[in-house]
């Protein structure tokens, strides 16, 4: 059969032809992909900016819900009509990394949807060991939040928020949200640091505490909120040499900066700090399977309002929109519709 | 009855002189010091550069042995002649570090020997609660090197060493060194980089195999001993750029950076790598009351050689000479008698 799919095929240029698909191979799954979000990684793709990597004309997209529609031979625990994400990292499980036990950070890690075919498309044919199996009452619009509530409940985890700790989360973009959320949901005190008054607005919107580091304010709104003592855990994810200052500057005594964001070059840090206040900088990439379905929890029961975080759902043939629309910079959550439930009942 | 001590006066300048003592007040504790090791800090403040915070006329002097002569009021557990250390260390209490158990990272802390009168003199009033018990069978020129040995322990502890560790020390002075012991103690595979080949000498008379980092060694050596996988553990006690950068580059995926050293300014700090492979800072100070009694026990037991780090002795009358000798560079430990064996026989 045929299904659409839609290609990156130069800068700022997408086209949605119709591709054949083949039945899965040996331990394959073919999805029908319900819903797709564009990540911040999309983007700079759709920009060029990865072109050295990502080699034209390439389906993009890893942040997706789907069902089952077709099981190769061997695959066991899938069925048709089953709802999924995927885990979307190929590790070589050699490396030392896999060998003990990372295999998230293996040293010749492949990222599906980047360095082979990602999921915007209607048929998307994957290994079964990449399937996250998800709760059958979770609507599936939300489930594209699973995999960057994963890389959120991830980062939690390594910083190892806990009941009572005060966190300060620098940047307001998705990530940044879903973590500050996932940390209120761990039981910690959170605010959030964020330049954009949009996205302020929006985090204000989630229950979120947010300060504009463009005033004044943040030192002093610290001060008041510890008693002069610093944040117990910061988060960087703005990616910027202010957020990380704001975020080292934050911390208390003991305290664990983790960091989020890729940060280019060399970045000047106050590395006095670190030893007379005895504290942490932890780095924290991407997720285990584990996160993946706690995260899938955490929003099937509410705790991550990701209704709130979705701006738009587009269909899959206006996926050029989505892309130019989230350049503008109001929308969190921009998901592209890719057809399953009609291609569901056909089946 | 008078003792001498020894006192800074002015840059450069030691004056040895009698002083009076008075009893032990309520909670005190009257010690004869029987050696005192100068350190890092100690030759700062002679060359005048800590004049901001340590007030002329000023005994100082921090790594001391010593003997109990008197014990003031209120004062239980110890007896004269009792072998004993000093943790050199005041706190308030009360702040957020005190509460939460880190009394060495006080935010308040004073400094004995620094902040307060210190050990290189024939009597030396301290409060009981920061007298740390010698074995007996320590002697008592080898334990002079306790408060060294607690601060490697203290930071051996923090970087989590355990056996099999690929353990990279950056920089082999008293601190890099004694760090390099107690990895290697604690089951590290221990390498050592260090500029001055006086040092790197040492080094390998201790049986540490050591690196030069200004020839282009450094990364093969590192590549042919992981197998290209890089250190588990780095320990930065440089205090310089490129030490920093040695030991952020050795870092294997997960790989633990301990920062020892103190930086001024801000560094280039590669924030990225952290990210990638999933690698951890940690700031380490001082250290605590369990870190001296396992450094006491390290030295006592012979595996710290401490007789191979005390380069020499030298009387108290002639601790001028012991700093100006400190200065050429090629001593590791000096150690002033304060004659505490001749005195105790008076007592």
């Amino acid at each position: 059969m045929t299904s659409l799919a839609v290609r990156y095929t130069a800068a700022r240029t997408l086209t949605t032809r119709p591709a054949d698909t083949e039945p899965p191979g040996p331990g394959q799954v073919e999805l029908a992909p319900a819903y797709v979000a564009i990540c911040g990684t999309d983007l700079r793709i759709f920009h060029g900016d990865m072109d050295a990597r990502v080699k034209a004309p390439a389906v993009i997209g890893h942040e997706m819900s789907g069902r089952v529609v077709r099981v190769g031979p061997g695959v066991e625990g899938y069925a048709p009509g089953d709802p999924v994400t995927v885990m979307p990292l190929s590790w070589d499980g050699t490396c030392l990394a896999c060998r003990r036990g990372y295999r998230h950070i293996c040293q010749n890690l492949a990222f599906i949807g980047i360095d082979s075919p990602g999921a915007m498309q209607q048929r998307w044919t994957v290994l079964a060991s990449t399937l996250v199996r998800l709760p059958d009452s979770l609507a599936l619009d939300r489930a594209a939040l699973v995999e960057p509530t994963a890389v959120a409940v991830h980062d939690v985890a390594r910083a190892g928020v806990s009941h009572g700790d005060r966190v300060l989360v620098v940047g307001a973009g998705p990530v940044g949200l879903l973590i500050a959320l996932v940390a209120r949901a761990s039981g910690g005190e959170v605010r959030v640091v964020e330049s954009n008054p949009q996205r302020r607005r929006l985090a204000e919107q989630l229950g979120l505490n947010a300060w504009d580091p463009t005033t004044d304010v943040v030192p002093e709104r610290l001060r008041d909120w510890t008693q002069h003592t610093g944040a117990d855990i910061a988060f960087e994810t703005s990616g910027t040499e202010p957020g990380v200052q704001t975020a080292v500057d934050a911390l208390a005594v003991r305290g664990r900066l983790c960091l989020v964001a890729m940060h280019p070059g060399l970045r000047p840090v106050d590395l006095h700090r670190f030893v007379w206040q005895e504290q942490t900088l932890i780095g924290a990439r991407l997720y285990e399977r584990a996160d993946f379905e706690t995260a899938a929890r955490l929003i099937d029961a509410g705790t991550i309002p990701a209704d709130q975080l979705i701006s738009r759902i587009v269909p899959l043939i206006d996926a050029l929109g989505a892309f130019e629309s989230l350049e503008v910079g109001g929308d969190v959550k921009v998901l592209v519709d890719c057809g399953a439930s009609v291609l569901e009942r056909a089946a």
